[in-house]
């Protein structure tokens, strides 16, 4: 099965939680065990697993990505956004999570997170469940 | 199939190959192709592949995270660990591998690791093998 | 399936699209709905998925790394060769594509490309498709 999931970003630098969204999909599916992959098919966005107890974490790590790839330095892109392909690249197109038991093995702290670099944007994310 | 594997760190930031458990692992379900997942359910870890061969290359690459995102700074996230929250997303808490003809396609020189950035910790890591 | 693509790289670092020889594979193997991994067994090298319209992006990436981890700095790892499995370890070994109605599930924008770190090399790339 492959779903789609549409996100609205506001900001041009914004990460929206998308944990739920995906435990609900594995829920209705009646999925027992497998994979779930997430993947983004944008070039300046990524798929981040991280904490999702505190929303400075992630706060953090945007303000990191920013200061090590800055917005309007020298790229050759002339489009003006490799700040954003570059921070893509680091975090990467998608994660994949293990399914177990009927549930996403995610830890006590973990959340599934669509981040944006170049925003705003509206983004189709595919969540794919793989049984196994 | 979903294995857990238990690990200890002792010191703050920490690197274990997990290579021959992962090995002993698929010599003992008899798999013979598909995938195997390896999921680090914890926020401060990853998961990665690297040289396994001088363990000096996994020294280099903790001490250029460890720059990169130091300890201390300034961050929003009041537990203070937000460099190895940071270091967690660049590294990523899932590695991907193929098996076939009953082993891993691994290079030569590739081995696998469990990352603790935040350690001392006891750790489950899962495993995850998927048949096709 | 697991399928080998062999690449010959000509300088120290250097970014081979493979998208085409992906989706011709898919193509050939009649292969409706799954996984692709796409999976490099070398320490030095990864697998990105970035914009392939415009060639300067994957410059600007380029040297975004090689400012990032320099080349010729002091490493413990005698070989001198630590930034190019820095840079390895950023982008990873692998990544995870979706198939769907027989096609890859790529953005319009999105290629998948072999970066080397640490060339000239011949290398060998696995591409494992799953179904489900």
């Amino acid at each position: 099965m492959n779903h789609i999931l549409n996100l609205k970003t506001n900001k041009r630098i914004e990460t929206i939680e998308i944990t739920k969204e995906i435990k609900e999909l594995i829920s209705k599916s009646n999925f027992s065990s497998g994979l779930c992959v997430i993947y983004s098919p944008h070039t300046t966005s990524g798929i981040m697993i991280n904490e999702s107890y505190d929303p400075s974490v992630i706060e953090d790590i945007n303000t990191f990505l920013s200061k090590l790839a800055p917005h309007k330095r020298d790229y050759l892109h002339l489009e003006g956004n490799s700040d954003a392909h570059i921070q893509s690249s680091i975090i990467g197109p998608s994660k994949t999570v293990i399914i177990e038991d009927e549930k996403l093995v995610l830890g006590s702290w973990q959340g599934i997170f669509f981040m944006e670099f170049d925003g705003p944007r509206s983004r189709n994310i595919h969540i794919k469940l793989i049984k196994g």
